[in-house]
Formats: structure tokens, sequence, C-alpha cells
């Protein structure tokens, strides 16, 4: 075959990540690479760890970024936290809790499992009944932000009774970092991790983690080694950390860090309280728009996420028919349903770059014309109407 | 602290890597985000995949990049290939020779080291008699290109000796994928590794790898899991295979990947034994101009990489001084050395976009110059002469 350079056919975003990039990253990514140990990168770090900081709400010194994709943020956590024989409270409610309970068995761990509705929020009272069944639990693990459905979770709730219960926690806040409010340190969480290309607007590859001295101190004190070396936290901080002697561990991924560090700046500049509610004005619009279609969505009102949109396929619609003409008519991407949802619901994201007011409008201007060319009888005037009436209320 | 966008100041990268990155890869990083399942996406990875066997000079199926710098790949080889109790031996001629052995005690296996000089090949014979003392090995791993030192390894006789004692093979070619021979079906290696910041001229953040069918089937046949999820190639496979389903895996880094891409494109462009001549030919030049300012290389000539030039640092010469002055006043980055070597020796790269006459010439004037203030006596007129001379001859 005859390979050409790749030139893709842009595509507007509006799925569980990534999600649209905003220009001023993409440029930055192309900036002229230097080396991992040069001064000027150096500095460089320390400005991302900053700004780390400010999106996370924690003064963590250990917040940084992982040189991988959220899947080896999770596994940072995991693999530095998790002893061979440790008990671990895993709360699922979607693939990803799921995916912690893999994480957990693979360090030689023993997961025991709270398990809610696909769709729901975790059920604290769940968790407290679980700690109480098994005082020997060591750690306490869960999504904030479940991707694969929508739900939020009472994060502070949730911490509050583990460390109640002498757990240490481990929190996943992919989806919802810079998309809605995590506050790591008001939390009192112990070990977070995100990733970069959802409500960051950044491009995937990097996972954004951060710990509290409580967590690092049971890193220092493990009685085995971290099976992992190249996630190993007591070796990365040796290049990472704020000592003026930096050493190397592992060549970062230089460019990809650009792009972050401009990323933040964008969060930083725009103020993370107004990107909150930026993604909570343009989910009501959304939402206004998607609920003149008889679009319902899975997750209860109060504990669904503004920045995750899943809602039911309705009876007689197929779903791969409308992705597909969705992305080849539109380029307009909305996500498939995950796991025990495949084929039963959209999720649309409105994450970072890609939650704006233009983006509302077109998805349902497009979702809504692809459904009446398959007979659904959606009235567009009505539908867009609702949703500029609410994006004009917020 | 006021946070602005970062702007680095452009330098000229030749030490252990990064490298130079050829300004039509910068380019294609900034290309828009396109979804990790988009077909167009899922086209260009079939692409990339067969333009990394071209690199390796494979015909493995599983030929791809991991989502991760260079020493994630060496882990995904490890993790995959070693089960606990294995006995594996380990060639240690370097740093990265060593990482190998703490990739093997994290993976619950047995290292038994053959060592050899730092700046030197890995010795066959010790490799041989190793294994004749250790019958019950299972496993043979060595680095091709020890980026510590610059020497290169035989690796067509080692693998022919480990399996000869019916052992697989994990071979690190970081250093020298694309910048001299590297033969993985000639060879017959069953795992090998590398970097995308070196010889490929691409930014740092993935690490190709191919695995031989031999190799698969010591991972398929595992009694235990593999002890990492991200790198568990079982799954990785579900969304690299070449089946039609794509299914999740991780979210891929898109925008290095479209790095990746044309930087591979460009190797096949200028094809891959023209570029191992380019990298020999701008390094006898290299040596020409550094041998007439009295630098010694540390590795014999006949075991020499024509990409990692490693030369002694001249009696009464400050180490960091000399690279400070470099970095600070000529924008040009040398490496330290690493390990026992820190302090003793300069490791001047030649990798990738890097290699090229220009800065053959310019790291000759820069250093010499640098050298001449710091009172050594450099014929700059000869050492440039001889320099010019052999770029001529080639």
């Amino acid at each position: 075959m005859t390979i050409r350079s790749f030139h893709p056919q842009v595509r507007t975003l509006m799925g569980p990540g990534p999600a649209d990039v905003h220009p001023r990253i993409l440029e930055a990514l192309s900036r002229p690479t230097i080396g991992h140990l040069d001064p000027q990168f150096v500095a460089m770090m320390e400005e991302l760890k900053e700004l780390l900081r400010y999106a996370f709400r924690t003064q963590n010194p250990l917040t940084m970024p992982v040189s991988a994709p959220g899947s080896a943020g999770m596994e940072t956590c995991f693999a530095n936290l998790v002893e061979p024989g440790d008990k671990v409270i895993v709360c699922i409610n979607g693939v990803f809790g799921g995916r912690m309970k893999e994480n957990v068995a693979r360090t030689g761990g023993t997961a025991v499992v709270v398990s809610d509705p696909w769709g729901r929020a975790v059920d604290p009272q769940k968790l407290e009944d679980t700690l109480k069944a098994h005082p020997d639990a060591r750690l306490v693990a869960f999504v904030h932000a479940e991707t694969s459905t929508g739900a939020r979770s009472d994060a502070k709730t949730l911490i509050e009774i583990a460390h109640a219960h002498d757990c240490l926690t481990i929190v996943d806040t992919v989806t919802s970092l810079g998309g809605c409010p995590v506050e790591v340190d008001a939390w009192e969480a112990d070990a977070v991790y995100a990733g970069t290309q959802k409500c960051l607007s950044c491009t995937p590859g990097l996972a954004p983690i951060s710990f509290h001295e409580r967590a690092l101190e049971k890193v220092r004190n493990r009685k085995t080694k971290i099976q992992s070396w190249f996630l190993d936290l007591n070796l990365v901080m040796s290049y990472w950390g704020s000592n003026q002697q930096r050493s190397y561990h592992h060549t970062a991924p230089i460019n990809a860090l650009y792009g972050l560090h401009e990323a933040l700046l964008l969060l930083q500049e725009e103020g993370i309280e107004q990107a909150w509610a930026r993604h909570e004005r343009n989910h009501l619009a959304l939402r206004a728009g998607l609920e003149v279609m008889g679009l319902s969505f899975i997750v209860p009102e109060s504990e669904r996420l503004p920045q995750m949109n899943t809602v039911s396929i309705p009876e007689g619609i197929e779903d791969a028919a409308v992705r597909s003409r969705l992305l080849h008519q539109y380029n307009l991407e909305i996500g498939a349903g995950l796991g025990e949802l495949a084929g039963k619901v959209w999720r649309i994201g409105l994450m970072g770059y890609s939650s704006r007011p233009e983006n509302v409008l077109f998805c349902i201007s497009a979702l809504g014309s692809v459904l009446n060319d398959l007979g659904a009888k959606v009235d567009l005037n009505e539908a867009l109407a609702q949703a500029h009436a609410a994006l004009g209320q917020a």
C-alpha cells in the first residue's frame, strides 16, 4: 500500500473523550522539542505541577502527570497503594469500577465489591455496611464521574465513610476534572487520578495524579516492592520531585506536556468555577433539546454529570446506523454504550472545549435530522428554541 | 507566580535523546484530534503497524507502539513474558541492562546476570557459559545498543545462543531502531522494544514493540495473570489487533501517534538502508573532528554505535562547566555520563534528524571553542577540515 501523511477529516468530538482540543493546545504540541533535563523544561514542570494543583484544588506536593493515559493513572494508584493480601473495597457502578477491581486482583489484593446499578451513584449506605462487615479493609476505591454511564457519586461523603473506617481512598476523576467540582483537599481524598482528554480539552496520553501525604506514607512503608518499575512513585519522584537535582527516570513525553501546560493555562485563564458553570449551562441547554426529542437520561437528575449526557436509544432506532450517519454526514462523533449498556444508550459528551453553545445546537440539529430521516418525528423548531432559551437564561 | 504559555528557546539536541524532531513531525502533532475508534484513525493505525514492520524489518503481526515511553516498552516485554519463578539471564553492560534486571525482580522472576564492562559489547562466550550453568533459564535479555555507553552488541549471535538453549529473547533496540541495522526477522528475535525519540526523530512518549509468535505463545499459555492491566498484551491487542471489531482498551495518545506515523513515513521515504548509511557517515565525520580535539572514544571501534558517540572527558576539564556553556552560549545539548560513567564521559548523539552534517560541524565548532576557552589547545582548522573531508569522502 502507498502510505501518505495522515490528514484526518475534522470531526466534532461529542463522545466520552477525546473531546475537541483547543487550537492553542494543538499549537503548543508543535513547539520545538527540548531535553527532559533542560533547565527550561524543569522550570516548565514546576509550573505544570502548580497548575495541576489549581485544577485539583489541592496543595499536595505530589501532584503531577503520569507519562501515559488515564488507565495508567489508575494503575499507578493501585500498584503503589495495594500490597499483596490487602483487602480493598471497590465500588462498582459502571465499566471503570470494574476495571478498578481488575487492578486490585493484578496487584495481589483482594477486592470486596460494593455494587450499584449502572446509571446510579455509589450508595454511601452500602459502602458503610460493607466496611462494617470487613473491618480489615485497607482501601476504598470508587469512580467520582462514571464515564460509562454519566453518573456522579458523592465523593466527599464516600471518603468520610472510608476514613471513619481507617481506609485510604483512591478516587477516579478522569471525567470530572475541569468539568464539575473536584475538591481534592476539601474532600480529603488520598489518591486521585484523571485524564487529559476530557474536560481539560487536551490530547489523550497523560494522567494527572495527586497523592496526599497519608497515601505517600503507605507507599514509603510498603513491605513489598512496587511491581511496576515504570509507575513506582518512589522512582518517578526523583524526576518529578521538587528537589533541585532532578535525576533521569524515564524520558518524559516533552511535547505532550507542552500541550497539558497550555490546557491548564486555559483553565486558569477562564477560572475553574467559571468552567464548571459553563459545563452546567451547556448541559442544561442540551438537555432541553434532547427532552423535546423524546430522549430520556438514564441517570436521575441529582446524580447527573453535566459533561456526560447518557440517553436511552428510542425503541426501533438502530444505534450503529445513527452514529454512522452522524459521523459520515455531519463529522459528528457521539459515544456508544459500553459494557451492559452497549446498543442501549448514546453518550453525548460536552467536555472542555467541546462544551460550547455552538456544539449544543449543532448536536441537536444533526441528531434530530438523522432521527427524522429514520422516521422519528422530532420537532426541531421546538428543540432548538428550548436549547436557545436555556442558553439565554443561564 | 504568573504562568504564561511556554515557548522554549530552541536547542540543538545532540544528547542521548530526545533528538531533534523533524519539522514535519512537529506539524503532524498539531493536526486535529479525532476519536480513537474513528474509522479514519483505525485505518491510520494499520498503516502505522505496517510502517513499524518496515522499520523493525519484520513480518510479525504484533508490531505496534505501546502508549507510553520506552521504559514502558521494556516493562511490556518483561511483564508479559516473565512469570513468577522464571529464571532470566540478563546481560548487563550499562544502565539499561541494570534496569532489565530490576524489571525481572519486579515481575517475580529470578535474574542471573552476565556482566560485561561498561563501554563493551556483551560477550557471547559469557552468555553461552552462563546458559550452560543454568539449563533451567527461560529467557535471555540484552540491550542491542546501550545508550549509556554507545556500545553495540551482536544481537544475531546472542539470539542464536539463547535459542540453542531453548530460551526466548528480549532485545532492547531503543537507540538502534532507525540508526543502524535492526533485523528482527533475520535475527529471529522474540520480543523487541524501542523508543521514538532517538533515531526515528520523533517526540518521546511511545514505545514501538514487536513480538514473534513464539513469544506470543508464551504470553497466551501463562499460568498466572499478567500483573499489569495497562500493559497486558492480551487486552491491548483487542484494540491494536487486526480484527475488524476494535474494542476499547485505553484511550490511545492520538496526536502522538500522528507524529510517529509521520516519522516512520520520513524513514520510508529516505529508505532505511540510506538512513543507516547517513548515521554512519555523520559519525565518521564527527569522529574525525573529535579525534583532532584529542577526545577518545570509550568503545572499541568495532563495537561503536554511530548514533551515540561516547568520549572521555579530558583530564582537568570540568564536565558540568562545559555542558552548561554549550547549552547557554550555543543552545547545544550534549549528554552527560550516566551511572558509573557520570562525570567521566560525554555522550554526543547523532540520532535521526540530529544526524546531519550541519550538526556535526556545529558541534565540533562549539565544543572546540568551549574547550579552548577553558585552556585546551584545539586546532579547529584541522578538526573542521578532517570532518569536512570525512563528509566529502562518504
